[in-house]
């Protein structure tokens, strides 16, 4: 039995405070682990009747779980925020939440990080200077960027991105050999630890279509692609490809493989919302702790509506607590 | 009832003449409207052992048709041709049996065009200059390129890809605002003439991740996609975007539209591959007869092994039977 899970709030304004609250409605019928909330109780009271407790310390939350959603008081009492109103008093809290949640995982305490969305904007003009929560997270944990991967996670696909939130055309120039190489190495490692398989396949996709067709549609397979694979199957790690991109991710060829590397953000979240919208689950690789999260935003727009479809998160909780399960068992 | 359908068996050492046959034999319980094969009947009798009817006219097709499959003689007989041998005599009896299936198509004798898959490699080498069949198919029709666009069309999506077979760093500059147009324009018409929607909807999605976020991955949308779109609208065409591409394929979202505008080849096929890959049919748009085929290769590594599967051969057959009693009806 692992320690409860931690579960940031996100940004207080957007939908993960309800879609925490409609996960643990569901702990029942959905076989949740115990976990506790970390943020404002208000955040959640502002969109949901059910019962609150608010908890001294992570032990807590495994006795009172089946009763009542636990929650780690982050912030300021009698600040008012609004469903779909986003504030710097907010991201303040959400960055708060994420620090506090990230060192009880780092010590053990809870068993899995599971963080709600935030928007970067918001946090951005509260001085944070990462790029997402994935490198705040990397870095907490004193891994450095190059050495993490994030891999999408459906019930039938798991997709890494080599690229991320860079511009259509500047993905061209960070594909290159090394980076390709450290991203599969991180990538093969995560499927060994956390999801237990022993000589895990990975599938490599082409960047251009055909996957290029022997140079004459694009040249980044043979002067990049290829060579990258050729290392690490030179390291006995089970690499192929380079697959042509459209044809990858159909029924038959996903059962051939545990995951794809794919050389863009789009390549990799076409596929895997294109098949699973709702249950789509954000994890980081190559960091000590187990990390998920829901593959969607704050959803602002919503917030507050009683709209959200608490289906990522959770499949956010249940890929967590497996992992940590198998972890635990090292 | 239109007319039989003319077949062109394209590349006949590859799947075509099997795929041919084995639609030809599920013509019940696909319900498949009668149609004639166009090429060599030894490419079919090398890999099939039912009955072959050598037909004299289009004509003949309706009456033989339920007993046997229909062949217009196209290539001298005597040549021996291998499945899963591409060669020179092959690729030419491929574009002679399409001229013909174009030719009888465009006067009425066939009531659409459905064509095999070919290799543009063996083409190129008998002095085929066009970039693929498409464009001969448009050439012949005294359509220039740029008024036709390809349309994907599977059972729950149809895309259309502004780009086609070009490198992947070679987007971006293709993508300009009057060729958003024109293909619009062209995609809004076929949706109307031959899927009979009268006021049809199209999604454009955007090239970067996250259509740009205003700007701050990548500026095509807000340079290019924005201002085609407006355009678009000004002439009352019922068009909506820039559209997060990974937010733009999931099973919800597909139904708020008839067709998804896509930037580049793989932005377009790899949803509908993903969703579809055994029963995708790949049509032409903009061009005054019925066009389809099979949204798959020669697979020249499996011809002649009995292996193929006839998913999308029938639906080719059927989309372009729809279409062909749509346009009879006008």
């Amino acid at each position: 039995m692992t320690s409860p899970l931690a579960v940031a709030l996100g940004d207080p304004a957007g939908i993960g405070p309800e879609i925490v609250a409609k996960a643990w409605e569901l702990r029942r019928s959905a076989a949740l682990p115990p976990f506790f909330a970390i943020g404002r109780p208000a955040a959640i009271k502002a969109v949901w009747n059910g019962p609150l407790e608010i908890i001294g310390s992570p032990a807590d939350a495994d006795h009172c779980f089946f009763d009542a959603l636990p929650i780690l008081q982050v912030g300021r009492p009698g600040v008012k925020i609004v469903p779909g109103q986003p504030c710097l008093e907010g991201a303040r809290n959400a960055l708060d939440s994420l620090e506090m949640a990230v060192g009880l995982t780092r010590s053990n305490v809870a068993g899995a990080l599971v963080t709600g969305p935030i928007s970067k904007a918001q946090l951005y003009s509260v001085g944070f200077t990462h790029p997402g929560q994935t490198e705040f997270i990397a870095e907490r944990c004193g891994v450095s960027d190059d050495m993490v991967a994030m891999m999408l996670v459906g019930p039938t696909l798991r997709t890494v991105p080599v690229t991320s939130h860079i511009p259509y055309r500047d993905v061209p120039q960070e594909i290159r050999v090394q980076r390709l190489g450290m991203k599969s190495r991180t990538v093969m490692r995560g499927l060994q630890r956390l999801f237990g398989i022993p000589r895990p396949h990975l599938a490599i996709a082409g960047l251009n279509p055909h996957a290029g067709e022997n140079g004459s549609l694009g040249r980044e397979e043979i002067d990049i692609i290829i060579p990258a694979i050729e290392m690490l199957r030179e390291e006995d790690l089970e690499v192929t490809g380079p697959y042509p991109p459209d044809a990858l991710f159909h029924a038959r060829m996903r059962q051939t493989y545990d995951a794809a590397l794919c050389m863009s953000h789009d390549q990799a979240l076409i596929p895997l919302k294109t098949l699973h919208f709702d249950e789509g689950v954000n994890m980081t690789l190559g960091i000590p702790i187990v990390r998920t999260a829901p593959d969607h935003g704050t959803a602002f727009a919503i917030a507050g509506e009683n709209a959200a479809d608490p289906g990522a998160m959770i499949a956010a909780l249940r890929v967590g607590a497996a992992c940590a399960e198998r972890i635990g068992q090292e």
